[in-house]
């Protein structure tokens, strides 16, 4: 393990993290709440501990990773930017080191589980970096899952790998500079156009970007009190609903639609997606049409609150906790389904379940043919049996998970729908649940050890499990 | 598909069947409701068609069956006896088809699952009906999970397989019958030793016996209204637990015993059947003590809850769902851990959770060594791929048909808990849930529609999945 290698990372991180802070400047500059202070100093602090970084790590290090210290670097990395980012919080609005903790986690794990109560009274600077944390954890996570986990093998991401060589690949190559470049532009891109989107549809610029922030990432943040809901336009719940859309696709796909390769739709797990979406979107509309009056407005809030849920970004236009049983039911199945691999989607991701369901009809055929062959072909391409192997692996880790933390959480006498929700809530990356956390309630009342040990949910969840829980293996840190 | 041979097998099981319910005529004798005329009526019934269909069958049919011919019998075979013994429901207590059917079901296949609010009231013969169907269904189970179903290689009980040959063998062999006698021996010796503690802690021959059958079969049926707790006898609770524990273990380890085979003990699903539920006791225990006032107190009726949740019994002696939020929900995960495999406890089992874990953490190391081999082993066995393969479809279709039959559920807007609980207590064969299906309720309340559907739900919990879902594959009725 070359320390010094992940210490330059991490510094290279800080000094990239700290430049982003300067939108938060300008936008104090314009709205002249009087913080923009803090940002600059929280800033200088960036560079200055950056800085020391960079040259303690010395210059003659390679750009070559090992499969350890990749693991060791990206869950850092996550954990470094979430203390660094909490400042802010911190200085400007006094929020204890926990709350911001859990706010600045569930930002860059484009989570949106938040602990504050009066959103919308905090300065307008504080709330950008709020969402700016989105995007950038969205625009991290992009490239993590398309270029970097498939190579170091995690929970059978390899299904997806583009351009990435085989999983039997030891160095993390600098081709991925050319993966991530793409991927970054296909970002950009969408974001922008949501951005023009929602400018026409009469947001302001503070507010069209804090919600592209939030959609692109599917995040989940709103500077509004009452989330999307605060707009009331058809329209913007529809763009909102359609950019959510595709940010829970993998965005692999967009690249290649940008490069005018319309082949790419023809994928099966966002067919899956899709088509999951569909049936989903379907069954909460009729069951929401006595509370909405008609088929069209139904369909709005549903779709939205469907879309929402499955790519695990969180924004609200309707207090579903209140919704019929059924319309609850199919939103708590969709908070383990998730986005498309390569999305900026979490939990458990729709090819992972898909495949499985492919696997299991197969093994229907073994238990009736023991001597027949049966392949699994996704995209008519054969499966190895390894990566199925790891996705089995990653589905029993993430109930298992899933299952343990809600027993957690539920120590602290925090009722069962509660701590189910919660926990699905932060280890899917998502935001609200039901009940105490449900789409008019937050996280603010939980105990302290609780939201610590949601922020540490949100940061497994967001890593794909095996990530942090390969660190903790006996033999992570022996030669 | 030879028919003629699956007919043969039914109508011989509906002769068995009809004669054990001679017991109910005895009982009825004794305790002079007037009741036996009925239960006689029925075994002519049972005797006419079981002859016919013997008679019909033709002689000159084989003792081997083919595994899709294993696959029907299995399925039909809990269907015909389930809709034959809910006759004395139907003629006795004017039961709804529906409703007889649902507690025959629930009976035959150890759920204990109740649609009776006073179970008092009925005639002392139908309820000892009632309670034999437990302990047939039981009886039934251990021989078709230690002795068929691995030779028909379902969801990866081939791991526990004893005397029987590899999964390669196509025909289920007459040593069936061998291991069959074993395991027949071990239920009855057991089920005698726990009637005659019974009897000696105060109770009648008729309590003695059918807590014995609920206790034996993990089925949880009690001819008394408030189940066990009525006694309010720690003694008889604590036989209970003891009985309650020694059933959800395998059967195939108590066979091992009675021969002197103490190293039987030596097993690795029974030490982690063990040692979760002392963790569970202690965990619950705890939690109980300000309403249970002094330790012993609250051991007892904590034990006997977490026993009798993951042996999927579900008798009760407190009202748990007032317990709590920890109790609750250790309760509510042990409902997904079940018994050992070749117990006649349901849900997933030891074995397999413990596989899936010892594989996952495989996975870990693998992440970080991906040119290493890491072999699974269980009592110093390696377990073979297409096993642990196995095992990881059953594990997705067991998540995924309890999330799907909870979203059914959920439609007839029934709350999330109960929906949700509702499912796993039925999927698990456990019987009592949480909320309107707590310790305290019934299924009674539920429209028609949910109680067809929680009876299949119980159909497939009990026959591993698999056994009922092939029937349904395409190919399943092709040549």
């Amino acid at each position: 393990m070359r320390f010094k290698l992940i210490l330059r990372f991490e510094s290279l991180l800080l000094v990239i993290i700290s430049t982003f802070m300067f939108s938060s400047v300008l936008f104090d500059l314009y709205y002249k709440e009087h913080v923009a202070g803090y940002f600059l100093e929280i800033i200088a602090l960036g560079y200055i501990l950056g800085g020391s970084g960079i040259i303690l790590s010395g210059k003659n290090t390679t750009d070559y990773l090992s499969k350890k210290e990749g693991f060791l670097l990206v869950s850092l990395s996550w954990v470094v930017i979430s203390l660094f980012g909490s400042l802010p919080y911190i200085l400007i609005a006094h929020f204890s080191l926990t709350d911001a903790f859990f706010e600045t986690m569930s930002g860059f794990t484009t989570t949106g589980a938040s602990i504050i109560s009066d959103i919308e009274s905090l300065p307008k600077a504080l709330l950008f970096w709020r969402s700016l944390t989105h995007w950038l954890g969205g625009m991290g996570i992009v490239v993590l899952t398309v270029a970097i986990l498939p190579m170091l093998g995690v929970g059978g991401l390899n299904l997806i790998k583009a351009e990435a060589p085989g999983p039997s690949v030891e160095k993390l190559s600098p081709r991925i500079t050319q993966t991530a470049k793409y991927l970054w532009i296909a970002y950009i891109v969408l974001s922008a156009l949501e951005t023009i989107l929602l400018l026409f549809g009469g947001m302001n610029l503070f507010d069209a970007l804090t919600h592209t922030f939030g959609t692109m990432a599917t995040g989940g943040f709103s500077p509004k009190n009452t989330s999307v809901a605060w707009f009331n336009s058809a329209y913007i719940d529809w763009v909102i609903t359609v950019f959510m859309f595709i940010a829970g696709a993998n965005f692999a796909i967009h690249v290649k639609l940008l490069k005018g390769k319309f082949s790419a739709l023809n994928d099966e797990e966002f067919k899956a997606y899709t088509v999951i979406i569909l049936i989903a979107v379907f069954i909460v509309t009729l069951s929401n049409l006595n509370i909405y009056h008609n088929f069209i407005n139904s369909l709005r809030y549903s779709a939205f609150q469907v879309v929402s849920i499955i790519t695990t970004t969180g924004f609200v236009t309707a207090d579903y906790d209140k919704w019929s049983s059924i319309a609850k039911m199919t939103l708590f199945l969709l908070m383990f389904v998730g986005g498309c691999a390569g999305s900026t989607g979490g939990s458990i991701k729709v090819i992972r379940i898909y495949t499985l369901l492919k696997q299991a009809i197969n093994e229907l055929k073994y238990n009736l043919h023991p001597k027949g062959v049966f392949t699994l072909l996704i995209n008519n391409q054969p499966i190895r049996k390894n990566i199925v192997y790891s996705i089995s692996g990653f589905f029993f880790l993430y109930i298992a998970t899933f299952f343990v933390i809600s027993l957690i959480i539920s120590f602290f006498n925090i009722d069962m729908i509660t701590s189910l929700s919660a926990t699905a809530a932060t280890l899917g990356n998502i935001g609200p649940g039901f009940a105490l956390v449900g789409p008019t309630h937050n996280y603010a009342w939980m105990p302290y050890s609780a939201k610590w040990i949601l922020s540490f949910s949100m940061l497994i969840g967001r890593l794909e499990i095996y990530t942090v829980f390969v660190i903790f293996t006996p033999s992570f840190f022996k030669k």
